[in-house]
């Protein structure tokens, strides 16, 4: 009779962070692995991953905020994981522990999923006196403000204030600033409109798109960039280029040049910078923040210390793959990969990183799309809208969500927005 | 030639409350009156109505808010009525004025459908130490505390602790409270057992519902009482009757006779009591501070002041109807009939009060329901459940606000309860 082999302790996996790469990853994680080899730890400080891209609709009233909040625990619990909503307070590389609000935890192997914050780049007054469109609470205040606005603009009888009242400026004409910028404008054109007689939405109303770059959707390709233009010239939506903002107070937007624009409602939708915990974690660094990683995302070349999405930087073509769930859904099955692989001490595989193009949504009916895997192929209008609406909805996960999702596009498409200005 | 008639200025009538008595008077004359005929305002603090009898699903994450938020601008826009989002914070019944946050509005014909606010009867602690389920922001708050309760209850290793934390007392045994325990037990049962596995479902919850009365729906017919109290045993909710509170404090509910019940959570549905607005109008009122109305709807027998709703004390077999939403949206088209028939010069009638039986939900496929105008009978069950869903479906208002209650009840039902702890 042979002694039974000792019974190896399970591997103690934590991820911190539930956003695209850490939510994707652990579902890697739950395909890969069998229950008594690891014991899986997801942390984040809200009990929901938040689906960004479509975030701004909840700003416009098109979806409801729910739709895009898909609970973490319907990714972890059925795969056996735990699941511990805390805040993360600090990272100790060398002895293997993760400082939370509700304490310290050990690991064996950690995946930083971090991702990103609002980036103000330094200048005055964003936060005090911009709304920003980062997270789920920014949206519906957002939303709240803006039905507000509306609200006493109605009885405003004084038409230069009504004027000023009603000027929207978004500053970054990056996708969320363009999508934005439009749903907002449809928001007006076909719900508000209905209700609100006493406003002229043609002469009182005003939606002003500022960027410091040369054309809108700096990032994507330009015809892109021409498609959205166009559109947002439809819509009387004024974009401002080649605008740097030098300063924000309350109700005015600075710029270099010296001009001043008044608007009762400033966005700030600028761009991202990496969560203010990274710095404090002792691993190399690039000049952005972000935690250099190799091509298997490895920090510091240590296979106990994994990194992506928003929070990595994985050097591509001698740039940093851009901070966008696109990239941190195409990284995390590869991370998961790795990683099942290092619990197994078998080999792991450096990532290829193959970009599938980009989508914006400009409106009712209307987008532009463009396909890296179809030689770059650009498309707008009706089509495109389809892809997109067809995509995020696949995307989106779970069917409580998704179901959701597709009920009420419809009911805002035909039925009008969200304008009941509930708590 | 003759002379032009001399144009009659429209007559100013203005509605207090959006609630069932002044939105369903709001639609009652917009069928009735002529757009020259008089010039309609609608004043309420929020912008939306509260369909204030599916609240708890808010609570216990069967519904997001949006369902049962229907914007008020719907029902006023449309028919050239207007809409005033402010605190109505005093009526001068001999000026003809109603003053509110945003100045004052004169009127020559007023409603007063100010409804009602959660009555405490002045047993300490209630407001401090209770969550209330009246109002939206109640609700949401009261979804969000279970989460956040169970979320710290899932990595509490203190057996005593977690039980106490995990024990919830309703105070107040009428169709909210009923409803509420069934449902927030639902919730448990099927939903949340699913996600937390780290706790016992059936030795570490506790739901509690209180009552003074000796049974519980004290105002339905006894045999839904009957009904709900059977299907409150099988769904392992504790029942205490002829239980007096004496004070709540927080996490304990202290009771007449001396015992004291400690909880994490509790839930006050103790019942409403008249609007606080209402005393300082200068007008006959009830014994328990309603607005005392004739058959007509006219209050102190004025054609210029009609009340209705919660607000008002129509006398019936001997007693003020009940504060019920069934009865406001009885009341509701013949006080809308009347008003029309005022402004007209026309003669008023009588409102004939035709009580149409009790509905309770008591969760999954369960319900009670009897109906008056069949002789009283009652049914239980599934046929009942159907009953319960139909009829809420076709009350409530707005195309937008039954598709999301449809689909959401679908999705809630099949695919479980929304517990995204959302902002």
């Amino acid at each position: 009779m042979s002694r039974p082999a000792p019974v190896k302790p399970p591997t103690q996996i934590v991820v911190l962070g539930g956003g695209f790469a850490g939510l994707h990853l652990v579902r890697g994680l739950e395909k890969r692995l069998h229950r008594n080899e690891a014991s899986v730890t997801l942390i984040d400080r809200q009990n929901y991953h938040l689906f960004t891209p479509l975030l701004y609709q909840v700003s416009t009233g098109e979806l409801p905020p729910h739709a895009v909040a898909y609970p973490l625990r319907d990714a972890t619990a059925p795969a056996g994981f735990h699941f511990l909503q805390s805040e993360v307070t600090a990272v100790d590389i060398e002895r293997r522990r993760v400082g939370t609000a509700d304490g310290e935890l050990p690991y064996d192997n950690l995946v930083i999923a971090l991702g990103s914050v609002t980036n103000d780049y330094g200048i005055p007054g964003v936060r005090e006196n911009a709304l920003a469109v980062k997270w789920l609470a920014d949206a519906e205040r957002l939303k709240r403000h803006v039905l507000d606005i509306f609200e006493s603009a109605a009885t405003e009888t004084d038409i230069a204030r009504r004027r000023e009242s009603l000027t929207f400026i978004i500053v970054g004409a990056g996708p969320v600033g363009v999508e934005l910028a439009s749903s907002l404008r449809d928001l007006m054109d076909h719900t508000l409109r209905k209700i609100y007689p006493s406003i002229d939405f043609h002469a009182d109303v005003a939606v002003h798109l500022i960027d410091s770059g040369d054309r809108v959707l700096p990032a994507m390709d330009p015809r892109l960039s021409a498609i959205a233009m166009r559109r947002l010239e439809q819509q009387r939506i004024r974009v401002l280029l080649n605008t740097l903002v030098s300063e924000i107070g309350p109700g005015v937007v600075q710029t270099k040049d010296g001009a001043q624009l008044r608007a009762r409602t400033i966005v700030w939708s600028g761009g991202v910078k990496v969560n203010p915990l990274v710095p404090s974690i002792d691993l190399p660094k690039a000049k952005d923040g972000r935690i250099v990683v190799d091509d298997r995302f490895r920090a510091d070349g240590r296979d106990d210390v994994l990194a992506l999405g928003d929070a990595a930087y994985f050097e591509h073509n001698g740039k940093g793959l851009p901070q966008l769930a696109q990239v941190a859904v195409l990284e995390a099955p590869a991370a998961a990969r790795n990683l099942a692989a290092l619990v197994r001490g078998e080999p792991t595989e450096p990532f290829v990183y193959r970009r599938k193009g980009d989508l914006v949504a400009l409106g009712r009916t209307q987008a532009g799309a463009e396909f890296a895997k179809l030689g770059g192929l650009v498309i707008s209008g009706l089509p495109a809208w389809t892809v997109w609406r067809v995509n995020y909805l696949m995307q989106l996960l779970g069917v409580r969500n998704r179901g959701t999702l597709l009920v009420e596009w419809v009911l805002s498409f035909f039925a009008g927005r969200l304008v009941a200005n509930t708590p």
